[in-house]
């Protein structure tokens, strides 16, 4: 998950659907409801999404965009779209500058001399560099440092990120890292430094994608693990603490990769569809199982138990799994500008790129004429424990650039509590997944995508007057 | 915590004070009994082991014996025991061979390639083996497979470890680590790998001391982090998995550390002494906090505390922080050797070295003349929610080997559960530690050492007839 994408898009789609006033109310037919609770039931007591997360985070692993794994993991979605029988599964381009982690430590020299575990952030540059450590209790804090009164010095942001289950408190941390090497920069800082934007206690460091204002020359930035942050800390309470950090990384060409889909083809307008996904690509330090391999293999296996259905809804489902979301949405922007002439095909989207933990509330951008239909899905996903809350949230970060266009979409907002224990770090793998929240999941997104399909009427996709 | 000798030397110690049928009967004078629960509150309410523990792990950091980490702890505890205002402090030379981490790494090759994280038994060679993996599922499956079996293939041994309050979990996973190098080697294997003896779910790896059989040419050994095991199984699962293993690390001398000794001095019988204690060593991983920077902290606190009565108790309190525990009980043994002419004049010795977690049980070798002061002891420490187990546990390793000659000894049972999700990883960091349960642990130690220090007669040590 992008820092700056989850909740950026609110304001400006939740009522962009409403196109004419006159429109004819959307609503779902009560076969449909029933065809839906049963297939809720089929999900909950399938493991099928949790064998495709399984599959992706074990035969493939790491997929940072660009890398080996990344052109594995396209032919991995394209073989396990076919093998589970989608209709159509086709790849679509996606072309992104690559970069590379090749090496990275770091070291308190002097007379406390010992390692400290740290990790390049995404878009650093290669360097080696030693000085001493200036902390920054946060970020405002190091914006606030006059310009050139870090020269020669490391610049430290100790942020404590704080623990929700909605993942508000990744919004000041993220922060942190996509501001804070600009704002060391101007400083004169020569490396940057910051706490791992995470709530968890444990030596594994938290990557993640930082950028570098125009004009500036990048310096070397990375996040040290936790308990390292709070090592530094320390040392620094003692008196001045010299750091060396060597980072061998940065960016390398273009490269091109996929976006891969599936298709269920709809029983009576396959042309329009409902989109799900999650993205295909992965940090490289983990497996990419919370983040996003459960999001790939839920929906390829909601996509799959609709296809199983002896009758099949009105309209197709189509599961993405997204190019490259973790350095900028580079899948979601590449589908966005692609699929723009067919915006109003699509009936409805949801994007999962929030782990694996349970579902707990529902939401859309669903315009007045289609908020009874909205009502029947919240209805049907009330089984699961999951709670309509409608007007809060905002799309998933893949679809956020079609939302912007006028992309109307859900939210199933899931439980992030225990998320940032293990995002872009290498600890997310496949064990940390339960394989009955998993299963909630599937339950909820097939069940969600069934009904949109079956709707007689739509959810306000259209394009946006500019 | 070496794995062997945590329970090792009850049978034999038990009794081995019962020299003398006629014996006095050992008490504990009232007044000793009253300042011992002024003491305990007065533990209660200090974070001076916290402050200690923070100090070694904060300034020192990791300390692996032989390292030059291992230099800067031995002259940290000397200056410590003397900031504190001990008598008396002291070094004794403890001669070890000395093993070094240098690198380490390890891939699956092929069609699923991915890093995979673990880190080298201590005492492995250095080497790069590349082979096929084969999975045993635990120590007795790999002792069964033929000689010549494995030639050129990789040993693993998948064996998960069970979490206990007692770390009982630890005699068959230690076995794992200590014994299965060899039993590899005898049927022909290439490398050896075991799942960490662990009981978390975090990628960092636990290292730990091996040995090699005699006569055995060594190959190279290490832990897989307990998700990285997890992955390797999977990956066997889908068929055949070739790895690369490459380990740079190894012996290289010998080298001289010291046991570092800080005593507070009786007032009557200086000359006898209460022994308590814990290992300055520590592995490379971690900062070695809970084991064993907790048990130094802890213990140089109580003889601190001691130390500030306004009565002194009859017999010194001595502290010593041991040398290389870790890697064979070095410390333990030159103290043993050294002191074997007077062990008559160690009255009761107890090692903490099995984390920072609550003392739940108190138990000693206490022969039948000292039962009822020992009795006494366990009353003062019940408040503490420490329950007296007569007739179970044995002594702390490091005091094993003195424990073996005669040595009287006690033993303060932490709670466990948590210790081997941390134990021999980059994990064992200052952070886990509750400074609250380090209190109760000081208050323990204080109470316990202040009134077998105060005891009208001994508690059984003897020289045993061999």
């Amino acid at each position: 998950m992008l820092p700056v994408a989850i909740a950026s898009c609110l304001s400006a789609a939740v009522f962009s659907g409403d196109v004419g006033a006159a429109q004819r109310e959307t609503r779902i037919p009560d076969q449909a409801m029933t065809t839906a609770a049963q297939l809720r039931e089929t999900a909950l007591a399938s493991d099928l999404g949790y064998r495709i997360t399984e599959s992706l985070t074990t035969q493939v692993g790491p997929r940072l965009a660009g890398s080996e794994g990344d052109a594995r993991a396209v032919a991995w979605a394209v073989a396990k779209f076919k093998e589970l029988g989608f209709d159509k599964v086709w790849t679509e381009p996606v072309t992104f500058p690559k970069w590379e982690r090749r090496s990275e430590s770091a070291q308190v020299l002097g007379a406390h001399a010992q390692p400290l575990h740290l990790t390049a952030l995404g878009g650093s540059p290669a360097g080696t560099v030693e000085g001493e450590v200036v902390r920054f209790a946060d970020l405002a804090a190091l914006e606030a440092a006059a310009a050139g009164s870090l020269a020669g010095k490391i610049a430290f942001v100790d942020y404590k990120m704080e623990r929700a289950r909605d993942g508000s408190g990744y919004g000041p941390s993220g922060k942190v890292r996509s501001r804070g090497p600009s704002a060391a920069i101007r400083a004169g800082a020569a490396g940057y430094l910051m706490r791992s934007a995470g709530t968890d206690s444990h030596r594994n460091p938290h990557t993640g994608i930082t950028r570098f204002d125009e004009g500036l020359t990048p310096i070397p930035s990375a996040a040290l693990a936790v308990p390292d942050a709070d090592q530094l800390a320390r040392l620094l309470a003692l008196g001045p603490a010299k750091v060396r950090v060597a980072l061998d990384c940065g960016w390398d060409g273009q490269y091109t990769s996929q976006n891969v889909i599936g298709e269920i083809t709809g029983s009576k307008k396959p042309n329009e569809v409902v989109l799900i996904g999650g993205h295909l690509d992965s940090w490289d330090l983990g497996t990419g199982a919370i983040d996003d391999g459960a999001g790939v293999g839920l929906t390829m296996a909601a996509g799959k138990l609709i296809g199983n259905l002896k009758q099949r809804p009105a309209r197709s489902i189509r599961v993405v799994a997204f190019a490259n979301e973790e350095q900028g949405l580079h899948g979601g922007k590449a589908y966005a500008a692609k699929h723009a002439p067919d915006l109003g095909k699509h009936q409805l989207a949801a994007e999962s790129d929030f782990g694996a933990g349970r579902i707990y509330a529902y939401s859309s951008s669903a315009p007045d004429h289609a908020k009874a239909a909205d009502a029947q899905i919240a209805q049907a996903l009330a089984p699961l424990g999951i709670e309509h809350v409608p007007g809060t949230g905002g799309p998933g970060p893949d679809i956020s650039p079609f939302a912007e266009k006028g992309l109307a979409w859900a939210r199933l907002a899931q439980d992030g509590s225990d998320y940032f224990d293990l995002h872009h770090t290498p600890d997310d793998t496949f064990d940390k997944i339960d394989p009955k929240a998993l299963a909630q999941n599937v339950a909820a997104y097939a069940v969600f995508a069934y009904l949109a399909a079956s709707a007689e009427g739509d959810f306000g996709s259209a394009p946006k007057s500019e």
